[in-house]
């Protein structure tokens, strides 16, 4: 089982996950003690396109946590001619010329797989474009959920902005793997899960529902997973509330709801949350630094 | 005496203070000789909302130094949706889980303290805006000052734009801290130290004078600690000169003064002075990189 | 044999020049075979003005192979206010306290002189200005060739808007040095090659032509020196074609011949070209890393 580069989630098979999985909590030891691995002649370059900060410093503290060294770049898009920005294949392979994995962020949806194209080098997609992919945080989604109740059988719901929402598509195709799997996307019309996804789950037989109610699903979800609001899109500024999280959500959710967020957030899940213990976003967040080690050592052995 | 943010200087009391000095010789020996320490497992996350490479490169080298490691944002807010401007206590819980060490320069007075508030691991303030503090380079300036004479009887003259200027306030607070200090404040009336440090002084019984020439004081203290001059900020453009020091202010000067300058300057400290003994910036500098390892093995342990 | 800093090509003897990619090939081998070298305890630090994603990266990726330590801008000079980029002799003496050896790429031609005449450590040169020079990447170049053929008796044709480019420039000091070079300078008039360099080759015997024909020189030359076309540039939007190496340039081409582009690109170097055995610029820029290694190497013993 070798894995080469990471570009979608669906690219992950159940028993890939589960050595994923398996190596993930191995990490979370392995932290836990202050141990490191043998990685100190290794290199990680981070070429985000478009800023992300956390997500940046997740990939490069996974990569120091594993003993080894990191290349990075902040922003390289604002920081390039036109001309740079047009030859990210060119890129690619210069920088896989001087490093052993590249995380790329790239502000297209396919420009990650680009990437994959042509790198002499492992390409792990960190994120490419609105209605792209982000498959780490959909394996750190997954982990979390897995460290806490079976995959099989589980209703999750997610909330939000669903037609831009990488998260979500890619945890979607996450979640198709799995036994007797129900999703609800709850979410006003207009931005609804997006045709690709529905087709997808069809063909694969997992249940779903559409909705633009929050309040009939919330007491059925396993999983609540709330997603980002881009503040300044219409009709969200007036509608927000309808579809936000807060004291009196929590009080219709299951008593062993998880409740999940990819962050940041805006108003769409309120800070009176963070104390309810079914809150696991940061939790979540955390999980990202396991998962992200565990899959930089499969990409580099 | 153990020490778990960094976020003002009047938290540092005398003892914690000759800890830090102490420690912070032995850096410069350990550097000296080539050295390092067993840190390797450990992360440093510098945060800098606000640009600037000096004082981030000092702390990153100070990581380095220690053989640790480094995650590193060389202008967060730039790079940052409004979103997740104002979600400082989310990144922080996150980056928190990511590393063992934040540094943060934020750009609104008060944003230190809104990170050691929510963070799972010690937070170093580096700057949080105008009228804020910075305590670390009060830390160095004070190492610089101990490295040369006694604290105790000594007289400084802070000149400059005092109203605005961080690193007067975080310093003024600490030459607080010993006995019969005299500390003389030189600026235009409309800039002059604001009232909340001046009282501070009074509770404490620390001596002070508001000055408006700098000619009255020149020769009597016993370090000039020339600050910053903003270019372009009203009415210093003319009246800039009357605030500079070059080479007729230095031969009024004590023949031990000290000078200091928490750079970067501009036409406030002429270049014909770098050549006096009496210069000390350059070495304030340098000393900035012993005493923030000093402080970094102070919060770690 | 020492090297100080690293401002311009036309400081390295041929001597110096060999020691250099004796030096190459060793680090070429030591990568290979995953090795590093013991400089664990050195800092470098890149401070660039202007963005160059790949050729920090190139120095940053030497660095960590050697086993060393890095302190990074991505772009100093955009997060800089007016007052410190003025400052860049204070800049270099500050960084220069806390670092081993300082890369520095300037937007004005001199900005690395300047640097060198008052850095406490070496300097090396990674671009400054339009016109100026990028020494590094001529070195890299060199190696390229040598690595491939005896540099004596070489025929080289740069081409491309050579008024401008710095790795034309630096280049042509360095070949300068080998015996029995010809040099063809393909532009079109108002863009070639200035009197500062013809002079220089004058002075030191070179024979070169200056052309504006592709044609009347691509058969001729052993290499084939590309070099970016700035978008926007007049009169190159209607007349890049001329200059352009494609499939059919190809075919005039020596059997034998190298072409070699700094890269990145734009329309002067077609995509169509990267599948024949004689271009070289990936492998090329593949070279930068050992050479700077080497570099590396030289200076910091």
């Amino acid at each position: 089982m070798t894995l080469r580069h990471v570009v979608e989630s669906q690219q992950f098979t159940v028993p890939l996950l589960m050595e994923l999985f398996d190596r993930s909590r191995l990490m979370e030891r392995i932290v836990a003690r202050g141990g490191t691995l043998d990685y100190q002649n290794r290199i990680l370059a981070s070429l985000f396109y478009q800023p992300s900060t956390r997500t940046r410093f997740s990939f490069e503290a996974a990569m120091h946590r594993l003993g080894g060294r990191v290349l990075s770049t902040e922003h390289a898009r604002a920081f390039s001619s036109e001309i740079e920005e047009e030859q990210v294949e060119d890129s690619i392979r210069i920088i896989g010329s001087y490093c052993d994995v590249i995380v790329i962020r790239h502000h297209e949806p396919g420009g990650a797989a680009r990437a994959a194209r042509v790198s002499p080098v492992p390409i792990i997609n960190a994120g490419d474009g609105d209605g792209g992919q982000h498959p780490t945080q959909a394996l750190l989604d997954l982990y979390t959920i897995y460290r806490e109740r079976p995959l099989d059988g589980l209703s999750v719901a997610f909330i939000g902005e669903l037609d831009r929402g990488r998260t979500a598509r890619s945890l979607a195709y996450l979640l198709a793997k799995f036994e007797r799997v129900k999703i609800f996307f709850v979410s006003p019309p207009e931005q609804q899960m997006r045709s690709d996804i529905l087709q997808y789950l069809d063909r694969h037989g997992v249940r779903y529902e559409l909705e633009s109610d929050i309040d009939r699903v919330v007491g059925e979800a396993d999983v609540i997973y709330q997603t980002r609001v881009r503040p300044g899109r219409p009709p969200r500024v007036a509608g927000a509330q309808r579809y936000a999280i807060n004291s009196s959500v929590l009080q219709r959710m299951k008593p062993d709801a998880m409740i999940m967020h990819p962050l940041p957030r805006t108003v769409e899940l309120d800070k009176t949350v963070d104390d309810d213990p079914r809150a696991l976003y940061f939790r979540q967040a955390a999980n990202g630094l396991y998962v992200r080690m565990a899959l930089l050592t499969m990409l580099l052995e």
